[in-house]
């Protein structure tokens, strides 16, 4: 599982509760996080690295749990699946959330909240058409501060105002659907919930730990092991950083934490 | 809304999303935290000093969003609203957690986690009785340490064995619904849920903000005015400390926090 910093534990948050009989790498690129204004071709650069980190240490599965990451390379990662032997299977995270806010949309007004990066990419756009049949529309995509992740607690002011100034275009554009196309804005869900109306319907995530099990069912490639097993951490950037805020994303211990480099990163 | 400290706040925070045209007060009384531990009488005597304090604010539904207090107490609170022409509603969170519980539960087994009072007052087994119509079974209770709250982040080697030592029982007595009865239980929740595997269902909160909205519409008492409205919070004990942990509970900004002391916390 990998993904620029810590938001992307809510994703592993799934698939270690879905998935207790199986060991977990998590990858945060946090020495490079945010990955939402970074160019399509260094995203891509960036993903295929720490695939070959995570092939390198025996991955049967890969879940690219960062949205801005799954819009830029998802395709170009399958095609090295496809070049190895190895059976990899590959997991990113808008098409299932884009399957999830078509089927709940009512009126086909479904907003998308999300990173330069992947608003650019179009890749909701297609993957929303996609399962919609017509494309759905969406409502003014929104930037968020590149350092909101590590504001959210407490909230300050400055915070609902940005949550508030991203709300108010969504309610003005009738939406009934939103998607949360950044790991971070889970964060800030009960506040736009609230914003918004609880007839609105947030969809983040994409249900990751369910497609998990599924895909590793389908392939053949789940542990008969009962034991319930580990999980630890890779970080390029500060280790005890990566600890502190990590902790509160994934709502579970945090125990081994590796410090890692990649080598573009090095380069640089 | 009211409980012995800041677990309630996840229940606030239901209500706050469901009704945001609504003004909330939120009690905690953090004094005499914990709850788990008192006397029915105690728990009897504190609910009903908060709650006149709450009507002297004009409250005009009232939420016991503390499991012990609604196990205690509920009873009397509704009489004591019975003897007022003020038409305040109350609702507690044992009814529809095991309302929720008992239509969850395929094999009927039925787990409880609950503090002693909750456990003692028999107060689930008499709930979920009446929604499964025979009695589910209920398999070990355990009782939580009495400062699991403040040490739940980061997650240090007692939580987890404390977690461990309670998921256990609960495996071997088959259950695959497990009622999550003290408002400090959802911290641990993916922990717990990892342990017991995907197939068990953890029932918290009871869906108090859909429940709040029904029985305002129910009664009338519903704002009808549109603007997104206040809350606010009153505690009895350090008003420092709750904003510092209520914060990670609600996950909206927690700003005016007034200290209060209640009758018979001054008295003792």
């Amino acid at each position: 599982v990998f993904d620029s910093g810590v938001g992307g534990l809510t994703v592993l948050q799934e698939l270690l509760v879905e998935l207790p009989h199986e060991d977990f790498i998590y990858l945060g690129d946090t020495a490079r996080f945010p990955y939402g204004e970074r160019s399509a071709g260094e995203l891509e650069r960036f993903s295929l690295e720490i695939t070959e980190l995570l092939l390198a240490r025996r991955a049967k599965l890969l879940v690219v749990a960062c949205n801005a990451a799954s819009s830029a390379a998802l395709d170009r990662l399958r095609e090295r699946m496809l070049s190895t032997t190895l059976g990899v299977e590959v997991l990113g995270v808008i098409e299932p959330e884009s399957r999830i806010a078509a089927e709940r949309s009512r009126n086909r007004r479904i907003g998308l909240l999300a990173t330069t990066a992947t608003v650019a990419s179009g890749a909701y756009d297609r993957a929303v058409g996609a399962y919609a049949r017509r494309h759905a529309r969406r409502a003014s995509p929104a930037r968020t501060s590149r350092r909101s992740s590590s504001r959210a607690f407490p909230f300050d002011h400055r915070v609902v105002e940005t949550v508030r100034a991203t709300a108010t275009p969504l309610r003005e554009a009738d939406v009934d659907t939103v998607i949360l196309g950044c790991t971070h804005y889970p964060l800030v869900a009960p506040m736009l919930q609230r914003m918004l109306g609880p007839e609105s319907a947030l969809i983040s995530s994409g249900r990751a730990g369910g497609l998990g099990r599924r895909s590793l069912t389908r392939a053949e490639l789940g542990n008969p092991d009962e034991s319930e097993r580990a999980y630890r951490f890779l970080c390029t950037g500060d280790v005890e950083a990566f600890r502190a805020l990590g902790s509160r994303f994934l709502q579970l211990p945090i125990e081994e934490i590796e410090h890692v480099e990649l080598p573009s990163a090095v380069a640089a």
